[in-house]
Order: structure tokens, then C-alpha cells, then sequence
């Protein structure tokens, strides 16, 4: 046992675990990517104080910190190695308050989002973050990785929800950002700052978020499939371009339909070679639901539409079978490019190229409302072959000439590094690098990550 | 002549002004506050290479420069004196790019929020930022300032809808930050701690912004009167109670609607001492103002109702007289505190309690939807007196132990330089210092403003 474990043991007690599968787990995320060796050791903060008590003796002994949330990031960004401890504030689960005539909420970082959202779901109310993951994932990652998901087109991304963060420092400190009103411009918006920063400059120990009103109405959802996926593509453009705007669209390509398929036992592929689903919320979604109908069936796509919540949770469940389904044929890596969204025909034909180019297969998903694609490389496997990283180069720079982004929602991590001076250049990075150095001046925090 | 003027005229030739009538312009700003002082000079820059010549030679000659646009700033932060160089951005005026299909523009900081507006209108789309100013306001400056308004509670602030900027550093280098993606994780972000840095990290010299389409369906307007203010307050909580969401909810003190009668000849006090004006837009409209309606009417409010649009803006005109009305009174320091909306009647009553403590009036209006109030002090002469210090720190004081801040959407500039430590605590004010040094090393940027 090594000096600092034994620090961290006398100042937390149980808190602190050093169990071999414990520490095992704590080497990968769901990025299908692991650390060389386990961590010192995990402590499970149950309080602020706890985090606090570990920052100090972090910084005392320099010893480097990864935080964690439920460990369910696709990026590695709270995967941990050798002679690190992780810092888990999974146990700091609990809602402190709902407040419905505020529409704000405040909680520890810990609690899940699925369950957070059943909690506001008792009393009308609803958190509008909504990555994929949100069954399995906690509300301080999804700020920390400022998650996306399937709504963001309408209701925005998880930064546009957070009011204010409770944040300790490298060196134990406590600070208090943000606020509980709806505005406020006092300072350097560091709360947006947070959003994101993905274990980099501190560590979020309770979050005052936006909460919403569950929104009135119908719920009409459409599932519909096409020949191809550009066809796909045009019909979620053609439906943007028409002035709608749906809460969720999600695009299919072919493979992964053919893989849930296999996973599911369904026969969906028989019906068309792509998928998309449409959903519209609020006091217009019947209408708009049937405008985008016309559309999608004048371009000869093949549509089922429904306003029962059961029947399009039915529709959507198809989406959500498209992770697993592609977990089961190998190891997965999963990419997040984003672009703007009228790009997204032309991102699937270089996404095509490269699978020509490369003889290889990139099964894709498209958040298409928006323009965040996840085109996926399958593998035998934990190591990335470097076939995969050379098309995932192209497939990046593709993303950037298209006027997007490395990563739409999942973060740099340790994944994509390397590209990362490609899409910021060399002042900003620098910049970034500097502004890390002010939170995390010895440089404990996610050492490796990201920068 | 100086050595910096000389330079400054060498590269930019008749972009640099030395008028003494342009100087002395330079001095203030709608805060009503004044400098000391003019400045050595006026760059009216046209392109991102005037920017970034003059901050070379700045940089160089280690000359201070305050960035600027239209100069209706209220909080002093775009106020020059002695020995500084106005860097102006309002010529920099052009709509670069709108692209109805992805809901993007790409505009230079000095086109007027209005005008850019009026541009977008005629393709049926709009920009949601909407600060009171925007006929006198440009982009850029809202950008600076993370500009609030009217339609915040439904719409966000500005920094929402920010998707990107380009940004002259001190020394001249140029940064491109953020996407022309929907969403984007790429780094720490940058583009948010922007929005509300109020010239203090570098010079936006360009700006893509999310834009929207026109709301569709009819716009429902409600003006409404109340015996008074706290009663006008408790039928705004009791609107969003009853999980209405207005566009626009705004309130108007007994003092402010005497003010406006006595301005513009109406008599609108007759009806009542409080006014509270209501609108709500989207497909739902006339629905949810018969119930917002019915609300007031059952609290005894006295209202009318419109849904057509010509009669929606004389309600609303009501509201836009107010800031006239009160300068016409004397010396305006308009405050700008912001709490959680149901503390909007205990703010009612604490500014009641300051105003008989000092024997003032502090008219006063409201964002009733999102909390944000402005208190105002009125008094003779150019300088605010000791005693409206004083009182305007109680106000402050008031709203931090509300829950909320001390500017809700004008910004800290010279005016609230004293009570920044009060809300943010000495920890993150030394981290937000060191921020701005990581940006701007040698503290030439708009130095003396916020910090």
C-alpha cells in the first residue's frame, strides 16, 4: 500500500477501495478502450467533503486524479491507469430539490439521468438532456462531456440546461458558479466553461439545472423506410427545409439496420434499406406529423405514423437496438463527427469513399435533426487496428472540410487526440492549454486526456 | 501627435480618427457614466486585417484598447479615456452568409441587431436575441455583453445562440472558434466564455449564429392592470404556475407608468398602478392567452387582448416608452439585478424596503418571465450620488441573498466592478483574473472594466 493510499484511507475510511476487480473496471469506458495497468485505487465520495479530502491529499502527494461518473463515455475520457486515483462521485446520487415555479432542480452528480428524469416525470416535469445513454448515465458526465443526444436540435445541448455547478478545485478548494436565475452576465461564464471540460479543470460536485414542464399535446412519431440511406438523408432534409422541426430524427444506413436485424430477430430490411424516425412534440405535432407524412411518401419513402406513446415508443425502440446490435459483431469503435446539417448527404458519400477506399464496412447512425453522425468501425479484438485509425482520419478530415466538428457530443478523451490540434490549430490549443494550467496548475486532473 | 497615432495613421490611413468631437463620444455610453478623459484615438476598423494591424501596433506600443460598437452599453464597458485607443467594429456591418437550410448566419460584430433583423425577415427567419436595444445595438456588442432581453425564458440568451466566433487576439493573432455544427465537443469552449466577456479576451470580429424560423400560428398579446405592483408580480408567478410559457412577460412599477403618462401624454395610470404585458406565439397561442387571461381577470386584473399583430405592438409600445420616459427625468442609472422568478414580489419587496430606508424612488421594470428586474435611480447632475450607492448596494446585496445576481444581462463594466467579489468570492475571482491574463498577457484589453 502506498504512502497516498494510506493517506486516503485514514482520511476516508471505507470510502476507499483498493479490491482488484474494483480497480480492473475502472481501466475502460464503453469506448471499448483500456488503460495499461489498474489505478491506485478508487474513492467512492459520498459528500463534497469527501471529494475535497481527496483533492488534498491528490495535490499534497501529486498524485493524478481521474474523476468518474458511471463510466459509460465512448471517448475514454474517464478511463484510468497506473499510479492514479479514481475519483467516483457515483454515490453522490441524490435530487436536493425540485423546484417547479422556478423550473430548476439541484443535484449531485452521481444520479443518473434516466432516473433523475423518473423522479421530474411524478410531478409533470422533465430534463431535457437526452443522450442515448441515458439509462446508464450520470447527469455530472453528461455535463462534464456536454452530452448531445437525440433532442438537441429543438431543446439544445446538456450546456444550455446547466444554471450553475458547485466545483472543486485541484487543491481541494470549493467554488460556487453560475446562479439560480434564468440570466445573469456576472463575470467569465465559467459554468459554460465547465460544460464539457471533460475531467480537465475540476471536479462538478452538484449541478443547478433548467428543468422543463413536460410539453402538452400529442406526441406523433413516423417510422419510414427508403431504397438507400441518401435517400434517407433528402427526406430529413426535405422535412427541415419544409420549416419543420421535429424533437427527434434519427437515420438508419443499411448495415446497422441489417444488424439489428440479426441482434433482434426482426425483419425490417425487408421493408427498405434505410430507416428514419421522426417524432414531433407540442401543440402542432399532428399537423406537422402529417406535413412530413406528404413529404416522406412524395419521395417514395414506405411510413407508418402513430400518436399512441406505447405504439412510438414501438418505433423508436428500433433506434435504440442499434448500439447493441452492432456491440454483438466485434469491437466497436464509434465516431461522433458532426456537420451542418444540410452536409450530412455529402458526410455519408465520403463515409462511403473511405468504406470503398479502405474495403471495410462503417456502419452509420445519424442524429440527422442536427447533423451528428456515428459512423462505426467493427473490429476482432481490444486494439484498434491501424487500418481503422487511417480511415478514421480521413473520415475527420472529412467532417472539418465539411465546416464540422471531430466530435459532436462524446468528447476528445484519449480517442481523438491527435486530431485535435487539426480542427483547433496549433494558438487556440495553446490557449486551451493554458486555461487547463490555471484550474490544474500541477496538472493532476485527467493527466493525458484530451491535450 | 504620439508615436502610436503616427503608427496607427501609417498602417490604416483615414480609418484612424483624432476628431476631438469622435474622442469625446468616446467617453461614455447609455450607462450615463463619462471618463475622465478622451482617448488618443478612434480606429474605425472595416475588415479582420484593420483589427489585427491595430492590435499589433497596440500590442507593440503597449497602448490599452477598448473595443466598441454602437456604445449603448449600460454598464460603462465600452467607455474610453486617457491614453486608449477605440477599437470600433460598427463599420464592420455585413451579413457574410444566411443559410435558411442549415439555420445558420454568418455576420461581421457591427451590423445592428435589428437591421440584421429586418434581413432575416424578409426570408421569413429571425435571430432570437432580443435586448431592448436592438434598433441601437449591434451583434457583436450583444455578443460581448451575452445580451438578455425580452424573450430569454423561451428563447435563451445570446450566448445559445452562438454556434462560432473569429477572434482577434491581443497581439494580433486571429482565432477561429466554435463550428458551423449544431452541436460540437471539441476542446474546452471557447465560444461560450466569450459571450459575456465584455472585451476583455479578444475581438470578435465575426460571428455565426443560430437563426430561426419565423414562429408560425398567431401571436396573442395581453396588456393588463393591476391596483399594484406586488399584485401585478403575483399574476405573472401565477401564469407560469399554471405551466403557461409567455415569449414576453414584462412589468412596469407604478412609478415607471406615471413616468410614461407624463412622456408620452397617455393615461395609462387611470386604469391601474401596475401593468403587466403578456404575449405568447406558436401554434398554442390564443389558447394559452385565454387561459393566461382568465388568470388575471380571476385576480382582478383589468386586461385587454389582441391577436392582431399591428394592435400586439401598440400594447407592447407601451412597454418600449418606459426607458425614454424615465431619462427624461433626470440622470438614469439603470440597475439590472436578476433572481429566480418567485422571488421576483420578495425583490418587489426588498427594493419597497431600500426606498423608504434612503427616501427614494427607484422606478422599476421588469423581465417578469425570467426574474430579471430593472431598478432604476434617477438623479440630477452626471455623477450618481453617494446615497444611490449606497441604496444601489442594498439592491445587490438583496438579489445575491435571493439566489440571483448582480447583473442579469448588462454586465459588470465600471459599474459593478465593486460588488463582483461579493457575488463570485475571492477564489473564482482570482481565476477568472488569471483567464484574462491567458488571453491578454500584458493587460491591454479594456483595462480596469469588470476586474
Amino acid at each position: 500500500m502506498t504512502d497516498t493510499v494510506a493517506q486516503l484511507r485514514e482520511a476516508l475510511g471505507d470510502a476507499v477501495s483498493t479490491d482488484a476487480a474494483q480497480l480492473d473496471a475502472m481501466r475502460s469506458d464503453k469506448s471499448g478502450h483500456s488503460s495499461g495497468s489498474a489505478p491506485l485505487a478508487v474513492v467512492h465520495a459520498r459528500s463534497i467533503d469527501d471529494v475535497q479530502a481527496t483533492m488534498r491529499i491528490a495535490t499534497q502527494t501529486r498524485t493524478p486524479v481521474v474523476t468518474r461518473g458511471a463510466g459509460t463515455g465512448l471517448a475514454g475520457g474517464a478511463i484510468a491507469g497506473s499510479g492514479e486515483i479514481v475519483l467516483s462521485t457515483l454515490a453522490m446520487d441524490r435530487v436536493l430539490e425540485i423546484n417547479e415555479s422556478d423550473l430548476l432542480a439541484v443535484v449531485e452528480p452521481g444520479i443518473l439521468n434516466g432516473r433523475f428524469n423518473e423522479i421530474l416525470a411524478e410531478q409533470g416535469l422533465w430534463f431535457a438532456p437526452d443522450p442515448a445513454s441515458k439509462a446508464i448515465s450520470t447527469v455530472g458526465g453528461n455535463i462534464a462531456t456536454n452530452a448531445g443526444g437525440l433532442l438537441c436540435a429543438k431543446y439544445g445541448v446538456t450546456r444550455d440546461a446547466v444554471l450553475g455547478l458547485k466545483v472543486v478545485l485541484p487543491d481541494g478548494r470549493l467554488l460556487t458558479l453560475g446562479h439560480r436565475s434564468v440570466k445573469g452576465v456576472t463575470g467569465l461564464d465559467l459554468t459554460a466553461l465547465m460544460a464539457g471540460s471533460e475531467g480537465l479543470l475540476g471536479i462538478i460536485v452538484e449541478a443547478t439545472v433548467r428543468i422543463r414542464r413536460e410539453v402538452a399535446g400529442t406526441l406523433a412519431t413516423i417510422a419510414s423506410f427508403y431504397p438507400g440511406v441518401r435517400d434517407a438523408a433528402a427526406a430529413s432534409a426535405a422535412i427541415t427545409a419544409a420549416g419543420l422541426q421535429p424533437a427527434v430524427m434519427e437515420l438508419i444506413d443499411p448495415s446497422v439496420l441489417r444488424a439489428i436485424d440479426a441482434f433482434v430477430g426482426s425483419s425490417l430490411a425487408q421493408r427498405g434499406n434505410a430507416h428514419l424516425a421522426v417524432q414531433f412534440d407540442g401543440p402542432g405535432a399532428a399537423e406537422d406529423a402529417h406535413r412530413a407524412l406528404e413529404i416522406i411518401t412524395g419521395r417514395g419513402g414506405d411510413a407508418d405514423m402513430t400518436t399512441d406513446r406505447d405504439e412510438a415508443e414501438k418505433l423508436l425502440a428500433i433506434r435504440r437496438a442499434a448500439h447493441p446490435s452492432l456491440e454483438a459483431l466485434g469491437t466497436t469503435l464509434i465516431e461522433d463527427v458532426s456537420v451542418p446539417r444540410t452536409a450530412l448527404p455529402d458526410m455519408f458519400d465520403a463515409i462511403a469513399a473511405i468504406e470503398k477506399k479502405f474495403g471495410i464496412t462503417i456502419p452509420t447512425l445519424a442524429h440527422a435533426g442536427d447533423g451528428n453522425l456515428h459512423p462505426n468501425f467493427i473490429f476482432d479484438g481490444p486494439d484498434v487496428p491501424d487500418e481503422v485509425w487511417a480511415a478514421a482520419d480521413e473520415l475527420f478530415l472529412a467532417a472539418l472540410k465539411l465546416g464540422g466538428t471531430l466530435t459532436g457530443e462524446h468528447g476528445i478523451g484519449i480517442l481523438k487526440k491527435r486530431w485535435l490540434g487539426d480542427e483547433l490549430g496549433e494558438d487556440q490549443l495553446d490557449l486551451q492549454r493554458q486555461i487547463k494550467q490555471v484550474f490544474d496548475p500541477l496538472g493532476i486532473l485527467n493527466p493525458g486526456k484530451v491535450f
